[in-house]
């Protein structure tokens, strides 16, 4: 849903590549790091790397499963560390990272320890990266709480869900803005 | 350092059975879920589990490699977070985990990328945790900074360290006290 609306936010002002995992002519693997080389290598030096990419898996703690944790850190975790930690020479000077984290870090519900990790961890790496990243690279993360069209999708009350466009907004003011090691919460942003 | 101050701390007023990787008489390989399986086996139940366990890797951002994430998180990230699922139901009621984060989470340092992520996806875990353990049982992630004897040990100047007996008061203070959900700083609460 964000990764759709991000794009399309961006593309008024910047020319946008967008690579999804199979619903783009550019496609990539967030768990493979030579899927993600594959992509830079093709790709080449871009101004900011937008990730919305990550799955994780929602369940009662004491009933998820390894394979649920280990998705959680392959996919929503790792597969976006990787991304930075391999597209990092693919930036220009001054170039911005946006990892995709999740307002359960904070606000945290029953089901979601899984997700409340990873999204934290995405926050504890964040912060760090922006103390070494070169050539003045930003990186910050972006926790969006529920999206309207997502509560929609799963059949929840999306009365006090944020749409999808209005969280693209915040994506595009961290790509155009200065900030390094923070994380947005697109919850307490909006409205 | 920590793991047997905490052990001495407690004692005074507890029975206490210390496991580590080789250390002591019990042990435990944290990274393997059969070794925290059998080691419970053995144990039985009790009321409280103190982990003070969990490698992690520390070198700049770009040169962090697979291994070191992968350290970080099936070590001290991992390994604490099995040690909560699989040992949960060997906690008497009200019974208490206390898990062992770090001070990087809210206060990073170049070269500590991926242990601020580890450290922070423990506080996430914790908060969440708390919601969904059963039978009023608590779970803690306390947050030691920079232990006297650690930068010791390390030829670091420590005079901004907090001795270990120190921080193991801590300890003892979460294992006997109410709280749940909460990540002690203690550096904040020391001295």
């Amino acid at each position: 849903m964000i990764g759709a609306a991000v794009a399309k936010a961006l593309v008024a002002r910047h020319e946008v590549l967008r690579a999804s995992h199979s619903k783009s002519e550019l496609t990539v693997d967030i768990t493979n790091v030579d899927s993600i080389k594959g992509l830079l290598a093709k790709v080449g030096r871009v101004d900011a790397i937008v990730s919305t990419a990550g799955q994780a898996a929602f369940g009662p703690l004491l009933q998820l499963s390894d394979a649920d944790f280990s998705l959680c850190l392959t996919n929503k975790l790792m597969g976006q560390v990787n991304l930075v930690r391999h597209s990092a020479e693919f930036l220009n000077d001054g170039g911005s990272f946006i990892l995709t984290g999740g307002i359960m870090s904070r606000q945290p519900m029953s089901g979601g320890a899984a997700i409340s990790m990873v999204n934290a961890a995405l926050e504890g790496f964040g912060h760090a990266a922006a103390l070494e990243l070169p050539r003045g690279i930003r990186i910050n993360v972006i926790a969006p709480g529920w999206v309207t069209e997502t509560m929609e999708a799963m059949k929840m009350d999306s009365s006090s869900g944020t749409p999808a466009a209005q969280v693209a907004e915040f994506y595009v003011k961290v790509v155009e803005g200065t900030m390094t090691g923070e994380v947005i919460d697109a919850m307490k942003h909006a409205g």
